[in-house]
């Protein structure tokens, strides 16, 4: 299973993964699920993956080979985020096109993919892929989309998180999530990869690796277990007629 | 979808359920997901119902069935709760079988069911019954069972729900769970049904509709959203190498 979270805000982008994949539950690796990709002062493209390994690796590796050979069109010569969503979609249904030429059983070779970044200076986009290759965009309303496994960590991004929201405060907004669903499903794992891109920086983030000895995401779970208890106990006791 | 909880804990039994069916999204109702059998001074039943809706009424038709009847073995007269685990396993069982005697696609037909209670100076048990009619029990260590749409809501559960908490607690506590998952998913649905049962009571508790004009349920979602954000904003912002 897999848990990548990416949010498009005023202020910029955060993309993060988790990089736990397996195979049954006795074939746990640690793989990163979140690529970048860029020319500095031009554009910024980051992709996020989940689902079956092979394809999410293939889709990549074929994105790199593009831009490798100078094929046409590839990621550092389209003129839009329009058209890197275009391509990631081609690229992904052809992969998964290829892989199940002999099967009706497609679903098996499925993935999902978020992709988000910036051209020069066009707006900030973000993009969620279905296999089919076709996809959807975040809006002031919809400011984040989720792949994997999503629903623990949903209910605090659909409290707390809004558009005009400061990065630092989406982050910890969202590390909140990630810590809800770690704690839920085995299957998501550390350490997690953050990325934070501010609007029309044009560079490419270096990012941050959370390991599972992180202080401060240590003391986001910690402190976080500490509001829910202490909120529980402010919440008024039922009148007795809850009880009955 | 549904979305039913129930609790065992020091103290007693609370069971919740939503009342909303669906099939498709403009084919809504409401029907009650919740349902109490047992005799004053001798034994208290209360079953949730998720999954196929005329599954569960079958289940529960037959139960009464069997009683209004006096057909043996029914739930007035099995001896102990594993007995009562037994029997509505079997049952279930039972409908599915019939139902699905002329195609492979039993699983449009499972329904997943919950049965608490107590028989005369035994302990009290909460069970999960799988549409197999095979059962797990609840304990110390794990003094829940949900069924339905229980991801949004496990995160609170997981973090403050304990074996020793008393009623009121833990009835707040599940109402947290209720409203994260009523944000998050519309097909789980007001009023809700709630019951909470008294260990060694042996009295057939009358129960709470919780209707979506309820203050005290307003109440709790409004403070609990309260309580996240406040919680959001005493997390120290991350370091810079967070944003790097």
């Amino acid at each position: 299973m897999t848990y990548c979270c990416a949010l498009r805000l005023k202020d910029g982008l955060v993309f993060i993964s988790d990089t736990r994949t397996n195979a049954g539950v006795d074939q746990i690796s640690v793989f990163r699920k979140l690529y970048t990709f860029g020319v500095h002062q031009e554009r910024f493209i980051a992709i996020q993956t989940a689902g079956n390994l092979a394809t999410t690796q293939a889709v990549i590796g074929y994105l790199r080979n593009q831009i490798a050979l100078k094929q046409e069109p590839n990621l550092y010569t389209v003129n839009t985020m329009f058209e890197v969503a275009q391509l990631v979609g081609r690229t992904l249904r052809k992969v998964i096109q290829d892989v199940t030429e002999d099967t009706q059983e497609q679903s098996n070779y499925y993935c999902s993919l978020l992709v988000g970044g910036q051209i020069e200076d066009a707006e900030l986009q973000l993009y969620n892929i279905y296999p089919q290759g076709n996809f959807i965009c975040a809006t002031k309303d919809t400011p984040f989309f989720q792949i994997g496994e999503s629903k623990y960590g949903k209910p605090i991004l659909d409290r707390a998180l809004t558009y005009d929201m400061p990065l630092d405060e989406a982050i910890r907004c969202s590390l909140i999530s990630f810590d809800s669903t770690l704690r839920s499903n085995v299957s998501v794992g550390m350490p997690l990869d953050l990325l934070v891109y501010r609007v029309d920086s044009l560079k490419i983030p270096q990012g941050k690796r959370i390991t599972s000895e992180d202080a401060y995401f240590h003391q986001i779970s910690t402190q976080w277990s500490e509001t829910l208890r202490r909120g529980l106990h402010e919440i008024p006791k039922p009148s007795d007629d809850y009880l009955l």
